[in-house]
């Protein structure tokens, strides 16, 4: 599961690119799917460099149309119609952007598979549960922003000391787990629930550009994976607040208590010449796992709980 | 004078970038003034990488709206911002693509500097001499589609054995190249012609996205420095006529017709694994100074005649 599911960071920097920093890209891989979110200038050349196609994303997510996060969507709508890429791709953006996102997608050819979602409110924005669900959660930054979280639905664990007590053996556990219920050989019925525990699906949060707020922490909770801006460090706290950015004790002190598994911290100013400073304020705050996002790298979503 | 005027190639791709080449994007440094020729998506980054300043920028031209083209300009326009840029950017475009432009443009907020050129017809676009005269010509492609060309002022050269012969020496000089004519103290008349003779301004011309065609040669007339799409080799010279591009020989050919002295070849199509061909379909027909373009070379303009 570690290799199908995992987040491909495209570039790290905010607003200001630098040497080995692009602007903003990371490349969701769920299973089969791939979901780009906020693609900003180079995109598609850093996909080129991190190995992964434009054929292989279903749907794009734009949190707000800052340049940073957005300039690379035309290159990508180009990309999509150069590669033929042949199934639908969605876009989710936000709908106080629509002038914005218009003149991006109109400086290029049409792709004949874009399917446009333009978000007012939070909540629910892809409703099919396969390959995921998706919400948008809004945030507090200085233009409309929305956070965006996958969720794959909660299922059931199956305790295979019960199923043996209950004799439910080979092709019936897959009848079981798609009917709910089963007759033994021995006559009586026997339900999900009863050899099962509840199993949490997966989570994956990605907040970008946003002062703490009460939408960073829905997204963040029980997140297997947090994408989370952390532009600035805590001493420089009131500048976070002035343009409307995390620091990283911020970002770091929300993941903990929303119970995130692994956090991966990115959006970095660069008035930092290292990143040292995020790591350790960070760390402060969080025990789980803690990533300083590097570009091309690959960060594994963890395992199923 | 070599290294006051140069071009930095900030990337050598066509429509699709390569792990080694960028879209386009060109820096032409004519002494303290800088020019830079359809940035492509991207260009803000590669200028980092080859240790070139916004703010160093006086100018902006582009040749028509295909993306590979300008796709950078939204994030060179909020660069110019970002950076203070203090002096004004004149931004030259063909007007047929005005719809694409302000789109790009309005992407990202308003840089107080700019000052619009849009191009309707070959000529003359900039008429002051210094730092240098801009022309536009139109070309042959897809969409409307203008080269450029930097024309510095024809002068004269002064002759020393000449000056010598009339007595003129130290601050003498320089009032007859100001004036034109000078009194000797045997009380004769020395005029400027006298003593020198013409040397012609220096010209770069920069041809992108077309077929052959009249503006081709136009351009390349005598130009000291020719940068020009190579997009094909003459193989495909029926791909290229299809989509309005050159190959390499017809690039090498109008080269050689023009007296050019440096021919930069760029606007590589990806389906060529090494550019080998390029390099010896173009030495077969140009015996001047041949330069197969790589992403972030410099390249010294000739000095002058």
């Amino acid at each position: 599961m570690s290799t199908a599911r995992e987040l491909v960071v495209l570039g790290t920097a905010s607003q200001v690119p630098t040497r080995t920093r692009n602007h903003n890209g990371y490349l969701l891989r769920w299973d089969g799917s791939g979901v780009l979110f906020d693609p900003g200038e180079g995109t598609q050349r850093q996909m080129l460099h991190a190995g992964v196609t434009a054929s292989s994303i279903g749907a794009v997510c734009v949190t707000h149309f800052h340049g940073d996060h957005c300039l690379g969507l035309p290159g990508m709508l180009a990309r999509f119609s150069l590669d033929q890429v042949a199934h639908p791709v969605d876009m989710y953006y936000p709908a106080a952007g629509q002038d914005f996102y218009e003149r991006l997608r109109d400086v290029v050819l049409p792709f004949p598979g874009l399917r446009e979602h333009p978000i007012s409110t939070s909540g629910p924005v892809r409703a099919g549960a396969e390959p995921f669900a998706l919400e948008a959660v809004r945030l507090d930054h200085r233009v409309e922003t929305f956070g965006y979280r996958l969720r794959e639905p909660d299922g059931r664990r199956l305790l295979p000391e019960r199923l043996a007590a209950a004799g439910i053996t080979g092709p019936a556990v897959g009848r079981l787990q798609r009917d709910g219920v089963i007759t033994t050989a021995s006559g009586a019925a026997v339900t999900l629930d009863q050899v099962s525990v509840p199993r949490p699906g997966q989570r994956f949060a990605f907040v970008m550009d946003t002062r703490m707020c009460s939408g960073v922490e829905e997204l963040a909770d029980r997140a297997d994976m947090l994408v989370i801006e952390a532009t600035f460090l805590d001493r420089d706290a009131d500048l976070a607040h002035d343009f409307g950015h995390l620091t990283a004790a911020q970002a770091a002190r929300a993941a903990q208590a929303a119970g995130v598994r692994t956090l991966v911290l990115t959006h970095f100013s660069q008035r930092y010449p290292d990143l040292e400073g995020h790591r350790a304020e960070a760390a402060e705050y969080f025990d789980g796992e803690l990533v300083v996002a590097t570009d091309l790298q690959r960060v594994p979503v963890p395992t199923r709980r």
